[in-house]
């Protein structure tokens, strides 16, 4: 026999690795210790099993611990929960349903225990109305309340991404659904003009949603359990399911000599090797690097998680893979839209001082000739050497095709230049022959050449009028019907012949329906003597703000 | 007045680059000039609109002379065809149905002509029964006729993407198509393997394909046109269309100085600038360099020629843009099926005598446990160094994602290693933890290190039955349903225990349904000391060839 490699946690960092470890090291021993009843299932399927889009149960478990045995002749105990480890003896401590407490050695370990709901001491937390979703039980018992005829009120706690898929998959069911988030908008990942796009889808779809106001306590009632928000606000619900973030199941590693990072994450190195011999950890459970601004994070995603199980797997048969960071490319959908995002946003470049540039622009999915063309929302950020920082994107459409393309950049360390040259597929129902990836690039190399300055509606307010003139360059009768206050209408096509109306000692800002026309307007001013800047986004980007 | 900048051709390159010029330069004079009557519009609709998905005529005109004139301020002069060019005396010579024939001064000259279908001197080919198609008087034309009750058999001669798209269209309208390809398989830009599904999706929507056949000569009759082919089959059809490809618009250059390509493209260099001053050119007109092999090609597509357009405006003032070359990223919609590629295939890379690899995937197109999963197909080349060369798909959907990733990767010079660590959007209606991408990048990274040993059905005649062993791993059920010939049953996880049953004298070739379970088959087998190959693709990959 080789190696005894023993492996604790079993879904998607687990079991990849053990999958991968048998396929290049026959004679290796695996273990795989799980604490729950499965293996190897649809983390990631939970809420739309809850929300029957997918109907059939089994379809979650991905690989059955039968079949773990039989393909990778991998030693697999369920039930099985690894209390305890201790490097220098090379022994870990299992609590099993069936075998009762005993030990093990081992002369590879592989931690990968993802994490768990978070459950703060909020007065009232205990209620039996209140769930949290992980796993398999817990989605059963989720299920199962759903399924109650006289279950009708719920409240999802936490605008996160699995509190956003619950919000829907609940709505999906015919319950009337309350999301409520402490942050100023939902979605971390998003900043808050994406955020504002799928609130309002949320919305459109009957969901209730209370952003900036956190839970203060649950109180039980006679008719359901009692949310009180800190704004005083409340909610009576007969099921509440918390989403409110997790931590790494890391406890049963406090003695154990493994660094842990502040939080409780799992510190590991490139090969995915903790601080202890022989000992490493993948998933959920460990910190991470960006791989843009090189930081340490969290990034608790499968994606992730499964690639790392494979590195992990290679470097304990010895081939010296490296994990090279997260960028935590995330997408979700949301009713009809779907919403991306890869690599930082607006809030974490400020907070890391990191300075950024932003644009956005406003594409079809496809040809506009050809029919079902629909509106998109891309915004990139970008580095003033052309480094493409992040990117979020929000429309109905192709959006996971245009975030891949640019976290596919960012990995390979693509510029905006880059961008603007990349040459990708064109038909009429697929894309136009300006990829809307392309029209992002184009629009960041023209702020980078200084040929386009923007300002963006939230900076409006801060312009005096005596030195501004706000130019709206639509129609006239875009500009009847929706127009800024202050503004006055000069048309692009008549922007030539009317000159003379502007006053070249003040600063002219100018906008039109997604920044493209009022970006002609811009150049035009520019190179006759006018200093000007042009909204970002235009008005699509202004109207939620107006709302 | 700025300098007089002269563009000959006003549709994908030309009006590209005028509106780019413009919005670089609004002190500069300039000239678009199109021979046909209209500009601007939208030659990759034309197909759709015959087969009515576009409804409306005037969505094809994508801007008209007056809108490029109020907006641009361009000076577009249409039915004027540039008949002549002097670059010595920086003159023109234009035929114009309004002013007849004409001179022209310009500072700089760009020219964008585009390409025009080819029509060989075939027996017949004067017939009026005959069209080709390229811009908006063609498509009038081809639709009056297929609007006609009595127009009901169709031939499309030639099977590249515009003839295959006719083919289409022609079917969604009822008509009895038939398509003719002289090659041995449609759509150059693929491999056989991967045209044979495209050919097959034809004819389960009633086209009927005839490839490896071409057209000898064509013949009036009574009831229509006497299509007679190298075969001697023949096929009458009420209508003709000719898509056979297209040679550069560039006879008007041919005493000009202007130095053209063996096939008549205009030669530039990364500038898109000709060797004559002050003459730049873009779009299916002039050669490129492939960016992957770096040998000269005509690409004629609409993203290229755009690009181009954009590239030349900015060198005309004066910004040193540079055209880094066209990898061929390409896409079409086949009935419920898309099928895309980028860069090399194995036919241009075997001429060009590079050495490469292939290898299949066939992923899901999304989670399989989310319902309405569709199985692709992608094959993916690559050097031994990894450099990725080339890469193909078919499928349902999703595929113009997965293209635009690789396209992305070739373009920013990845390699399979980078695709094995590409962190795209994973939830469960868009992809899967280990992307369709990654996965490709893990085979071609088993098979680089040597930890994957293939073989393809085709070579499966090659090998000696008395010192190899064909080994069916599917299950004894699949066994069953298809087998190869002459291959034994043992299911992967029963291969552990039943490796008594094989000679370790012999080669040991694996299958199984795509080629996962034969290559976790030939991982076992080989560290117990076998040789062993597994089949690239599996059964999936074989069964078009067994048909
Ligand atoms: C509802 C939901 C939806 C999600 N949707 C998405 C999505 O759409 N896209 C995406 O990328 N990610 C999604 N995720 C996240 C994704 O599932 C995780 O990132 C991924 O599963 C992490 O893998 P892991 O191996 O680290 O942890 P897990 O997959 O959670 O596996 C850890 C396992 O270890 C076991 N374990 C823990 N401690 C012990 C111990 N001491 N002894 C024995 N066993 C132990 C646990 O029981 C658990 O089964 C979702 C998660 C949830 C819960
Ligand atoms: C039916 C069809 C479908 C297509 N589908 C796709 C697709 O799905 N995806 C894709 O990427 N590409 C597609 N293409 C190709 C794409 O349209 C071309 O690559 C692109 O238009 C090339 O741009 P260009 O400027 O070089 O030429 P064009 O767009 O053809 O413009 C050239 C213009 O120059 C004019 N001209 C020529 N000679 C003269 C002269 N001497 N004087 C004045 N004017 C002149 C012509 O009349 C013409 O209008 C398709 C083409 C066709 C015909
Ligand atoms: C089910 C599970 C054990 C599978 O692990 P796995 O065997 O590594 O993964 P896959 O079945 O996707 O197979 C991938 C392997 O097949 C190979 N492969 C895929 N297609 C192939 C083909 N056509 N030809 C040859 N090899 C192929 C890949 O190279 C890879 O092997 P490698 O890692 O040795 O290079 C694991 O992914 C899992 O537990 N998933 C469910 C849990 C989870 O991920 N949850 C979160 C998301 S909901
Ligand atoms: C219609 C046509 C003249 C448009 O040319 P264009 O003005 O360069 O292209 P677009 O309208 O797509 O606009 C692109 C410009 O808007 C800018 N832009 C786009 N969105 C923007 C936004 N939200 N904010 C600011 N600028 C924006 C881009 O940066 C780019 O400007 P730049 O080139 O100066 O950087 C030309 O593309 C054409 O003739 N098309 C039809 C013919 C054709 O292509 N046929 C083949 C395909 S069917």
């Amino acid at each position: 026999m080789g190696k005894k490699v023993i492996i604790v946690g079993g879904v998607a960092g687990g079991a990849s690795a053990a999958a991968r470890l048998r396929r290049l090291d026959e004679q290796a021993e695996i273990i795989l210790l799980e604490r729950d009843e499965h293996i190897s299932f649809a983390n990631c399927g939970l809420p739309y099993y809850i929300g029957e889009t997918i109907r059939e149960r089994d379809k979650l478990l991905v690989q059955k611990p039968e079949a773990m045995r039989a393909r990778f002749a991998i030693d697999v105990r369920v039930n099985s929960e690894v209390t305890a480890i201790e490097p220098a003896r090379k022994m870990i401590r299992i609590n099993s349903r069936e075998r009762g407490c005993y030990e093990e050695s081992y002369d590879v370990l592989l931690l990968s225990p993802g994490a768990q709901p978070l459950r703060p001491p909020i007065p009232g937390i205990d209620s039996s109305r209140i769930f949290t979703l992980r796993n398999i039980p817990d989605t059963d018992r989720i299920k199962a309340v759903v399924d109650r005829d006289n279950t009708q009120r719920v409240a999802v706690i936490g605008g996160g991404f699995i509190g956003v898929e619950m919000a829907e998959n609940l709505r999906e069911r015919g319950l009337a659904v309350t999301l409520v988030e402490a942050a100023p908008h939902i979605l971390p990942p998003f900043d808050s003009d994406m955020a504002l796009l799928i609130e309002q889808e949320l919305r459109d779809h009957g969901v209730t949603v209370q952003v900036g106001d956190g839970v203060a306590h649950f109180a039980e009632q006679a008719d359901g359990l009692l949310v009180t928000l800190q704004s005083g606000r409340q909610i009576v619900a007969d099921m509440v399911v918390l989403a409110i973030g997790v931590a790494p199941a890391t406890g049963f590693l406090k003695d154990s000599g493994v660094a842990l990072g502040k939080r409780g994450h799992i510190l590991v190195n490139e090969h995915m090797a903790t601080n202890q011999p022989d000992i490493y950890a993948v998933g959920d459970a460990v910190e991470v690097v960006d791989l843009v601004t090189g930081q340490p994070a969290a990034v608790p995603l499968a994606g992730p998680a499964n690639k790392q199980g494979r590195i992990a797997a290679d470097n304990i048969a010895g081939i010296p893979s490296v994990y090279k960071g997260t960028q935590g490319t995330a997408i979700l959908k949301v009713f009809d839209l779907t919403a991306a995002a890869t690599g930082n946003n607006e809030r974490s470049l400020a907070r890391l001082q990191v300075p950024y540039q932003a644009i956005y622009v406003h594409p079809n999915s496809h040809a506009s000739y050809y029919p079902d063309a629909l509106q998109l929302t891309i915004k990139l950020l970008f580095g003033d050497d052309g480094k493409i920082l992040g990117a979020q994107a929000v429309g109905p459409e192709s959006i996971d095709k245009h975030i891949d393309v640019l976290a596919t950049a960012i990995r390979l360390k693509g510029t905006v230049q880059d961008l603007t040259e990349l040459e990708l597929s064109y038909a009429p129902p697929y894309s136009s022959a300006k990829d809307p990836v392309n029209m992002a690039g184009f629009v960041a190399e023209n702020i980078l050449t200084k040929r386009l300055e923007v300002f963006t509606y939230d900076e409006l307010a801060g312009f005096d009028p005596q030195t501004t003139v706000l130019v709206d360059v639509r129609s006239p009768l875009e500009f009847a019907t929706n127009a800024l206050p202050g503004a006055v209408n000069i048309p692009t096509d008549s922007l030539r012949s009317r000159l003379a109306e502007l006053d070249k000692n003040k600063l002219i800002l100018t906008y039109c329906k997604v920044g493209l026309q009022s970006y002609i307007a811009a150049r035009i001013l520019s190179q006759h003597g006018f200093r000007v800047k042009s909204m970002s986004g235009g008005y699509k980007a202004a109207a939620p703000r107006l709302a």
